[in-house]
C-alpha cells in the first residue's frame, strides 16, 4: 500500500484504452492533480485543450473484466481561488417557450474560490444577487475505467463505465464502485468543481482545478452493472442515459439488484422495502446521458448486510 | 374565521366544476375526512368506486381565475389502523428486461399503522425483511382545484391545477399554492398515504383513509402557472408531465419565475442561484404524468424577499 | 339508416359527458359542420370560443361500455376559402438551442383554399418561398368518444378515447375504431385542417371550418384499447402520450393485440411479422400527447384474417 | 476513379481513428463485403466477434474536418441464402406491462433470402404464420465516419457521425453524407439486413453478410451537422438520439438548416414549408440512440435549389 504522488503531463477527452500513466495494486493512494473543464491548470493556465480532460488512466494490478474497483475520494481540493460557471440555464432544462427568455450573454461567470473559509463567492458579473456565497463542497465531475471493446468514450457523457455524471454526491468520503471491463480497469478522473447545484442546470458547476487524492482496491469476482457509491449515510447506484426516466429505470434496477446481491433480499422484498423508503437524487440533466442517483439509507438496510 | 366539520357523502375521481360541497371564506379552516385510493373509509368499508375518490369540491369565496389559492395543510391523521401497498415495482420504473424479473402477485401487501407510535409496519406478506418498520409520514396524495373550461381532470393524474402529484412533501405543516382557473377555486383532496417513497415505484404509498385538516386563503391578483409549496425550510415548485425531463423544465421555470415575481431577481440573476443552489425531488414517477419537485432553501433567499 | 343533417349551436372545448345533441343509431349517416381550432365558422365569423371545439356529442344507440364504436370519415370538404396557420416551428420540435434563431413573428400566415382545383396556397406573409401551393388533403384534427369516470378531457389533448390526435391519416374513406367508454359512446368531432405535415410540427395544420359526414356503427361486445383504423391499403393503431417512444410502445402493443385478437397470430408470430413489416408514422409531435401510428399493409395480412 | 476490391481481414466494433485498410480519392469505388452483426461471413462462418462489426476503416484523400464526405450507395447484395432475426419484440418497444406477456424463446429465427427471386422468407420456427415472406430489400444497418478528439464509438449505437442508424432507407441507389471530424474522414460500414421493419422492433432485421459497393467524393469546405440523404424522390435528415422526441428534434433542425443552407431559404419559409409537407420514418427505437429520419419531397423543393 504505496502512496503516490503523480503529476499529469498528457490528458484524454474520452475514456478508452490508452497507455496507462501508472500502475497501482490493491491498496494504494494516489495524489495527484486535475485540470478544470477548459483544460486550465493551477496557475490559470491551459495546458491541454478543453472538454473534461482526463487524469490518467491508472493501470489496478489484478483487475480483471467481470471485477469490481473501488475508488476511495480521499479529499479535493481545488488548488486555485477561481472557478468559472456558465451564466444561464441550459437551453434543455427550461420549457422550451422560456428559451426566448434567456439573455444571451457572452463569456463566463466568475467565482472566488476560499479553500480555508470554505467559500465560493460569485465575483462577476455584477447582478441582483449582490454579495452571493455559497459553502464550497468540492465533487468530482467525472471519473470513471475504460469501456469495453474498442470503445473510447467521450468525457462529455456517461454510462456503465462512469463518465461525465456530475453528481455532487461524488465528494470527499465516498466510496465508489465501478465494474471493470479491460484488464487493469483503467481509471480515468477530471473535471473537478468547487460546488454544483443538483442537474448542473446551467451547464456548469464551479469549474476548477484540483488537488485530489484516492485510493483503489480491487473485489475479485464481483460483477456490478453500474456505478455504486457509499457515502456512510446511504448506498446509492447511478443511472445514466436520456431520457431521465430511463436513468431512473437503471438505478432502481440496479438497487434492486444490489439488495438481492449483498443484503439477502429477493425482487419482493426489495420492492416493498424501496416502494416506500427509496430516495432519488439528480446528478445531472445536461450532459448528452442524464444522470439520476437511486439511494436507500444505511440504517434501514442493516438488519439485511450480508456483505 | 369559522373551523368547518364536514362529513363527505359524495366523491369525484376527476377534479373539475362539480356542485360545490361547503362554501368558504378566506381563512377559513375545513375539518374532513377522505377515503384511500380505493374509496375504503376508516371502518375499512368501501363507499365509493375507487380511483383516488375525492372529497370536495370546497368554493371559496372571491376566489376568481388569476388569483392564487392558498391551501395550508394543517393536519393529516391515518384514521385506521391498517394501509396497503402493491407488492412490487411498477413495470415503468425498472428496465424494461428486469420486468421479467419480477414476481407476479395477487393481492395487496398489508401495512399496520400505529399513529401513536408513528410508526408504519409491514404486516403481509412474510418476506425476507422479517419485521420491516418505518416512521410514519402521512402526505396528501391527490389535491387540486378545477381546471380552466369544461375539463375534468381524471385523479390519476396531475396537470398545471394540481392532481395526483403523489410527492410525499405535501404533508402537515405545508403551504401550498395553487393557480385559480374558475370562480370559487373548487378545492378537492384525497389519496392520503401513512408514508411513501420517492417517485411512489411500486404504484403506491401506504394507501389509508383519514382525518384532514386544512385552511384556505386567496391572494388576490396573483399568477402562479403551477402548484407551489413552501415547508418552512424550502420553497418548491410542482412540474407534472411526461418524461420526467418535462417536469423538470415546468418545476425549473416555474421556480425561474416566481424568483423574478417574489424576490426581486431577473433571469440571469435566477440562473445563477439556481445553477449552484438548486435541489430536486422525484415526486412520483408513476402516474400518468410524472411529478419532479424543484427546491430552493429558504435561507438562500432571505436577503431577496419583496414579497 | 338515416342521414341527419345537423347544423350545431354549441361546442365544447372538453370530451366528455354532455347532453348529446342527436340521437343515431348504427349504421346512420350525419352531415354536419365543424368550426375551425379559434371557433370560426365558414363564413369567418367566431361563433364560440377557441381551442378546438367540438360539434356533438352524437349518441349511438345500443354503443355500451366495452363494445367499439365504427366511425366512418365519408367526406371532409372545407366549407370556406381561407385558412390559416402558425408562422414558425413549435419550440418543442427544433433543438433547444435553436429555438433562438426562431423568428418571433405576430399573427398567421393566411392560406387559400381551392377545393375545385384541389389546392392549398400560401398567402401571407410574402416569403422567399414565392408562390407556394400543395395538394389540399382534409383530414379530421380532433374527435373522439366520451372518457370513461367523471372525466371531460380537453380538446388539446389524446388519449384512449381519441381526442386530439392531429394525424393526417383521419381522412375521408378512413374507418375509424374507438373503445365505448360511456353509454350511448356520445363522439365529438371538430378541428379540421385542409393539409398538415406530418408531426403538426408548427402547431397547426391549415386550419379550417369544414362540412363533415360520417357514419356510424357499433361492434357489440368488441373490446379494443386504442383507436385503431383501416383506410383500405393499411390497419393501423393511434398511441397517444408523451415522450414519443411511449405513443410507439402503445401503437406497438394495440398493434400486437388487434393480430391476435383478429388474425388468428399469437405474440411470436405477430413479432415476427411486424419486426420486419411495419411501418410507423407520426401524428403529432406537438400536442400535449403525443400521437404516433402503427401501420400495416392489409395485402399483407389477408392470409390471416378471422375477423 | 478507381474501382478497388477490398477483403477485410480485420474488423472494429467501434467507429474509431483506427489505421485506414484503405486509402481511397475523390470518385473512387470500393467493391467489399460485409459480414453479420455476430461476425458470420458468406460461408457461415465467425470470424471476428459479435456487434456489428465494421469492415474498414477507409481513408478519402483531401476529406479534412469541416468538409462533407459523400458516400453512394451503390449495391448491397446478401452473399449468401440465409439470415436471422430475434423472435419477439424488444422489450422497450412494448407497453411496461405487455412485456409480461412476451414469450421466451431461446435462439433466432432463421430466414431463407433468394436474392434471385428477390425474397426473404421465414424458414424457423414453424408459426401462425405458415408460409411467410417478404420482398427482398437489403439495406445497410451501420455506417459512419470516425468521430472528433480521442472517441471510438460502439457500433451498436449512432450520433453524428453515423454509425447504428438501423435505418431501412439506407438502400442501394442512395446518397448520403456525412460530415467530416478527422483527416480521411475514416469511412466504416457493415451490419447489411435483407430487410427490416421502421423501428427494427424485434432488435434485429434479417440479419446476412453481404457484398457492397459504394463511391465516394468529398465536398471541401462545407459543414453538415448530422448525415443527411437523397434517395432520388426524398432529401432527407437523420437525428440520432433518446428518447424519440430528441432524435425528431435533431433531425427537424437539420433539414431546416439544409433548407437555408442549399435552397436559399429562411427560417421563417421553411417553417412554413416543412409545417405542412414534411415527412417522418422512423429509423430504429432499439438501439442506445434511437434515429429518426425527416424527409422532404425533392419535388417541392425544384423551385428552390441554389446547390
Amino acid at each position: 500500500m504505496t502512496t503516490h504522488h503523480f503529476n499529469p503531463t498528457r490528458y484524454y477527452t474520452a475514456i478508452g484504452s490508452w497507455e496507462p500513466v501508472l500502475r497501482l495494486v490493491d491498496g494504494d493512494t494516489v495524489i495527484t492533480t486535475t485540470v478544470d473543464a477548459w483544460g486550465y491548470d493551477s496557475r490559470g493556465q491551459q495546458v491541454t485543450r478543453g472538454g473534461n480532460p482526463m487524469t490518467g488512466p491508472f493501470y489496478i494490478e489484478g483487475a480483471e473484466p467481470g471485477d469490481t474497483l473501488v475508488f476511495q475520494i480521499d479529499s479535493i481540493t481545488p488548488n486555485r481561488p477561481f472557478g468559472w460557471t456558465n451564466h444561464v440555464f441550459a437551453t434543455n432544462v427550461v420549457e422550451p417557450d422560456f428559451v426566448l427568455e434567456l439573455p444571451q450573454i457572452d463569456g463566463i461567470a466568475e467565482w472566488r474560490i476560499d479553500v480555508e473559509a470554505g467559500t465560493v463567492t460569485l465575483v462577476k458579473p455584477e447582478t441582483k444577487l449582490g454579495q452571493f456565497s455559497l459553502p464550497l463542497a468540492p465533487m468530482i465531475g467525472c471519473f470513471g475505467v475504460a469501456p469495453a471493446g474498442d470503445q473510447a468514450i467521450w468525457t462529455a457523457t456517461s454510462a456503465e463505465h462512469g463518465g461525465n455524471m456530475d453528481y455532487r454526491g461524488f465528494a470527499a468520503g465516498v466510496t465508489v464502485y465501478l465494474p471493470v471491463f479491460v484488464p487493469g480497469a483503467l481509471l480515468h478522473l477530471g473535471d473537478v468543481h468547487a460546488i454544483q447545484g443538483h442537474g448542473e442546470i446551467v451547464g456548469t458547476g464551479v469549474e476548477v482545478s484540483a488537488d485530489v487524492q484516492f485510493t483503489v482496491r480491487v473485489v475479485k469476482g464481483k460483477h456490478i452493472g453500474l456505478p455504486r457509491g457509499d457515502d456512510g449515510a446511504y448506498i446509492f447506484t447511478a443511472g445514466n442515459a436520456r431520457p431521465l426516466d430511463q436513468a431512473l429505470q437503471h438505478a432502481t434496477t440496479e438497487m434492486a439488484r444490489w439488495l438481492v446481491q449483498d443484503y439477502g433480499l429477493d425482487v419482493l422484498s426489495a420492492s416493498l422495502l424501496m416502494g416506500q423508503a427509496v430516495e432519488y437524487e439528480v446528478g445531472n440533466v445536461f450532459d448528452p446521458a442524464y444522470t439520476m442517483i437511486c439511494k436507500l439509507p444505511k440504517r434501514l438496510l442493516e438488519p439485511y448486510w450480508k456483505g
